[in-house]
């Protein structure tokens, strides 16, 4: 039974926010020289961040972005514009500094850790994490995505590399994932957690046909169908139609949370993570940060699912944590809005009436 | 006829965006390591800003937000929870750095400039620019707020404000303002050129109960039904419905435009200033790049009528140009997306099926 001990002892160090910080963030904003609640969502996550570190204006550290990578059995089936090997190449992209992700975590002065969950072919690189459960999972239509403890292996491992970022001195984490085939996993677990249609669920991805986009929802149809993954048993659903990065995605949040650090959610697949996460461990949710609504149809489903709110509508449909690292922006603006604006007191300003 | 002279040479120095740049910047985009336009309204960016300078990565410059501050007669209706008197001191905060515009410019490395428009009252400070063009307008439900020379002047300041300062170095400028009562011109504006009802254009500012909103609702139809603005003639719009710092805004982004500079439009007293000047000036779009939707009811309608489209979905609706400069970071991402990314070739990634 060490399966149901290691998703437990995951799940139970995540504590609830501390309230009573919560209270106080909130006293401090309603004292600051603005109409009450008119930073909206800036003043939500100052109150959420108070309540993760039990700080008013806490010192974030390290803001880092986990890049998880995987291949995708399904991919035969042909639900993608791109070839599998992609994944691989656009791996060597992100180590070499050049892509999309790469380039926004700078701008933001953020790290990025790539970490290989499950690349279908052997990338070394000294820069590239090794937490390769298998080549690739299998293919949903026709079998179980992973057994249950290569979907176990991949959460855990996930879970341990939060902690060991989190000991290192990240403070402020962000998902970001690149598997090509992947948002095709993703639309069957909003599917099977929200019991919506594969149709509602699935999008174009990376932008493919409507033929293909036709293919793409009879294979997840065929996936659901052939697994029967279970709602109420969240490590199933994610074994039976999830991928390996998907996996290390949920356990990097379950980490992050346990850990007592805020985790901003990207797009699409790392939403996916997200509702995962939150179905192991309700109480996973108060470390989310909701960055960006995604282009992918689906996504606006799939963030009410998870619980998190978007603040970013750039119509990104990109992955990577593109999105997630853009909202690093705005998270450190709520603390700087909590550490230096005036009251008004200070300020001399009037207040409302009745205030 | 020195004022149709002075409106005519403003609009006429605005020029189209380049069509040869932006298709470079279109080419040069769609052979980066992602899907094509999966990067979204950043890619749209990066055109419009290779439209604006000429160039595919341009150097921005300096960063300023200019807020601008006025005083409204409409005010002794009753349409604001604060009394009038907030506006100068709340200028004074934005002169000591204590306000949430300071702080979120500090954040964006970026300037903050405070323009005295039309205070009702002798603010001195030496870092305020003093254009005041009367100690705020008259009350709109009565009479025109303003007679059309005082907008003009209004608008001829912010024109000047903007060459002035793009001659020193702003490469990249942003819309910001305060006066108590603001939302009920802005509204009034929206009214006259959507061919809405004030219903439908007003919301709560910074915060009203419903007995004020309904009261606001009211001197507004006054305001149109006194005045009746006529939609085809801009200057009048502004003139009898406006404010000085929104007229003093309208000429802001005249004059970034002829600069060709782009400007990043706050909430919904900049968008109503916004749509002044796309009125004025057609051409004046192209350089506009809009920030976040407000939680102020009408700001939707607002955006779609001035045609700019928001990235940032925050719920805030505290004006000052907070969201504006919060934009500015995606603004620099666009650009460093042109820059830094590598191309399929480069990193020897595959494209997708037909690229």
């Amino acid at each position: 039974m060490s399966y149901v001990k290691g998703i437990e002892e995951m799940t139970a160090g995540i504590l609830p926010l501390d309230e009573g910080a919560m209270e106080r963030a909130q006293q401090h904003l309603d004292q600051l020289t603005k109409p009450p609640g008119s930073l909206g969502k800036l003043e939500e996550i100052a109150v959420q961040l108070a309540g993760i570190t039990g700080e008013l204006a806490p010192s974030l550290g390290t803001k880092t972005v986990v890049v998880m990578a995987g291949d995708h059995g399904v991919c035969e089936e042909g639900v993608s514009a791109f070839p599998s090997e992609v994944t691989w190449q656009m791996v060597l992209n992100f180590l070499a500094g050049g892509a999309a992700v790469n380039v926004l975590a700078r701008h933001a002065g953020a790290n990025v850790v790539c970490v290989d969950m499950g690349i279908n072919g052997d990338v070394e690189h000294p820069g590239l994490l090794n937490r390769k459960i298998r080549r690739g999972t299998r293919n949903m239509a026709k079998e179980a995505a992973m057994t249950r403890e290569e979907a176990e292996a991949a959460v855990k491992a996930g879970y341990e590399l939060a902690l060991e970022l989190a000991a290192q001195g990240t403070g402020l984490f962000a998902t970001g994932e690149m598997g090509i085939g992947n948002t095709t996993p993703s639309a069957a677990i909003l599917a099977a957690f929200g019991g919506i249609t594969p149709a509602a669920a699935a999008g174009r991805g990376t932008g493919i046909s409507d033929q293909r986009l036709v293919r793409k929802i009879e294979v997840i149809e065929q996936a659901l169908q052939t697994n029967l993954p279970n709602p109420e048993d969240p490590m199933d659903v994610l074994a039976k139609v999830g991928g390996l990065e998907i996996a290390g995605l949920t356990g990097l949040i379950l980490g992050a949370a346990s850990s007592r650090k805020p985790i901003v959610i990207d797009g699409f697949i790392s939403t996916a993570a997200a509702l995962t996460a939150a179905r192991l461990a309700p109480a996973a949710k108060g470390y989310m940060i909701g960055s960006h609504l995604s282009g992918e149809q689906g996504h606006a489903l799939l963030v009410k699912e998870a619980g998190i709110s978007p603040m970013l509508g750039l119509d990104m449909r990109l992955g990577e944590g593109t999105g997630a690292v853009l909202a690093f922006h705005l998270v450190e603006a709520a603390v700087k809005i909590m550490a230096e604006m005036a009251t008004f007191a200070q300020a001399g300003v009037s207040g409302s009436e009745g205030h």
